[in-house]
């Protein structure tokens, strides 16, 4: 134990589950939870990990010897952009339990789309019994852009369901069943795609990609009436107003929402209340902490042991 | 042509929809289209073939030499208990793009009540952002009652998506993943179940069967804070006024219905609105016209050349 290296813990999650999560984590080693009052000047020198979510700006300037950052989640964009990260691996959280939950909002959300949920929201308000033209998940193509961990599961899930789907990512992928695409073929893409679901990080590269000019080469004649964007990967890859135009002026049919420009949404967003949107609140895949947990343990073995780490950020590609 | 018995259609569905379907469909032989006011008085006798959907009261009287009934929908309830209707086979409509559309539905209910839909959407009205605490599929079982064509297709589906499945059918069966019960086993199965989905024919079986009494022995310490009742059989199997209660004394946390004892469901009914309830107009599954004829042709053509009918009704069970 006493040769083993504190790990650091900071992570701006409710305080009660990363509390109960750690009863029982890191049983070898010394945690220093810096939500604790204790730990605000404690000196953080010599310590070799960190994971955080959302970190405190000094804390790569406190924590000045760290061997290898661990992302509380599966983005990372909350930490790349900070001074100081040290030239050590930063390793993104991945795991089943947010891989299923991630597939669960997006097939969800594409559903509530299909399955035209807000026209019939109207008639029942005004009791009226009326049965909708309906076209099949097959006639529809749902388009997602990052066909990583997320992207890929949430991909076969659609299949499963029904629908054609369609896929882009940087670099060329193949997948069974999906007609992929890598960033050449961006504009054949999105003129295939009928429902938008991004699941990008947010890098240099993708920040506003989903803007007035993207959402205008989707596909207009499918059988849905207009296109549809869904958004679960990062909000700074949406340009907000974008959004709300194309939505008024028809460009798009409708939209869903997970995150957004800046969270939380402001109190005088339309996005909240908008009659073609619907939106949670970053809710589409939240970290199990218990797992968060069991995962860097794991990684920290396979460090300590001499094997790779898994899940390693590419600094170049940012993500 | 000249040899080949005419097909009667008796189809309370959208005219425009029949109409269009009937363009190319019963190539080799007359269509009499009730539809039509020429067809009134039109003699019906000697007509081997009838396509029907709640056909007038009088349709076995006119038309009494019928060799075979097609339903135009799965269910059959609307036919078996009309008077007249002839000792002939009773064939029910069995199709990839009908049981694809129900478990678009199925799936989609289930995930708005996993995912905490209503409670999002009032927080949203009031422009609360708050993540709410979130069971994955995998802790959440949901009870199919019927694990015929749609059920069965809706349990694999529900599985992928990563719930628990359980299924209940009158003679025991045998699914990959998914523990089953029969008509003894009710009560095991309930106990298991936090939302159940019913999938059931009207039969003098079903009829009435999600009562209060069923209700009341579903699961009540699962994720979800409450059992949720699901329902896109028949209207016949629910008691309206003890889904109502159920779900203010809390015994259900909520439900989604798409069939109503009485349909359209009447003016008054509380369900149109009710903050705990999903409902759609019975569009669950809506029977693909085109579809349906090729069906029709196919088993006519089965018979004509001495092939046994498919799908055919066993009259002692009613479905
Ligand atoms: N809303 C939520 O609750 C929530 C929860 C978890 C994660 N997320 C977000 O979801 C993102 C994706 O997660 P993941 O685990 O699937 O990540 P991942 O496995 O790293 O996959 C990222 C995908 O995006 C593609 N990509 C990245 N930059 C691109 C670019 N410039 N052009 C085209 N494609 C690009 C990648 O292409 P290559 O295949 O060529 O590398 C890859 O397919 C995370 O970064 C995070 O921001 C949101
Ligand atoms: N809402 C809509 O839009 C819509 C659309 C289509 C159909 N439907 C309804 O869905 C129903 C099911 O369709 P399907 O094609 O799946 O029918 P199916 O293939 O005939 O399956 C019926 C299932 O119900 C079970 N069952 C029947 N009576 C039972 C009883 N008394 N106790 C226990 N189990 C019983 C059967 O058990 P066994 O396996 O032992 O026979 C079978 O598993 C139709 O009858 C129709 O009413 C609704």
């Amino acid at each position: 134990m006493q040769n083993k290296s504190p790990v650091i813990i900071d992570l701006k999650f409710d305080r009660q589950e990363v509390a109960t999560a750690l009863k029982g984590a890191f049983a070898d080693r010394e945690v220093i939870d810096l939500a604790h009052p204790a730990n605000k000047a404690r000196d953080l020198s010599g310590i070799d990990y960190a994971v955080v979510w959302k970190p405190s700006a000094d804390l790569f300037s406190r924590a000045n010897d760290l061997k290898a950052v661990f992302s509380g989640g599966a983005g990372v964009d909350h930490v790349m952009t900070l001074p100081g990260l040290p030239e050590v691996p930063v390793v993104r959280f991945v795991d089943p339990t947010l891989t299923t939950r991630m597939s669960e909002w997006v097939v969800l959300q594409c559903l509530l789309h299909l399955r035209q949920f807000k026209a019939y929201e109207a008639l029942n308000a005004k009791r009226i019994w009326r049965e909708l033209a309906q076209p099949e998940a097959k006639e529809v193509t749902v388009g997602i852009m990052g066909l990583g961990v997320l992207g890929s599961d949430a991909a076969a899930k659609l299949r499963v369901m029904g629908f054609e789907v369609v896929g882009w990512s940087r670099r060329m992928k193949q997948i069974d069943g999906i007609e992929t695409f890598d960033a050449a073929g961006l504009d054949a893409f999105l003129a295939r795609t009928d429902i938008l679901v991004g699941l990008l990080p947010l890098t240099a590269d993708t920040r506003g990609l989903f803007n007035a000019a993207l959402f205008s080469k989707l596909r207009r004649k499918g059988a849905l009436g207009g296109p549809i964007f869904v958004n679960a990967g990062r909000g700074g890859s949406q340009v907000e107003a974008d959004i709300l135009a194309a939505l008024d002026d028809g460009t798009l049919a409708g939209a869903s929402l997970d995150v957004f420009e800046q969270e939380p949404l402001p109190l005088e967003s339309r996005l909240w209340t908008h009659e073609k949107v619907f939106m949670t609140p970053h809710a589409a895949a939240a970290s199990d902490v218990r797992a968060l947990f069991a995962h860097v343990e794991q990684q920290i073995s396979r460090l300590e042991s001499g094997q790779p780490l898994q899940h390693v950020v590419d600094r170049q590609a940012g993500y």
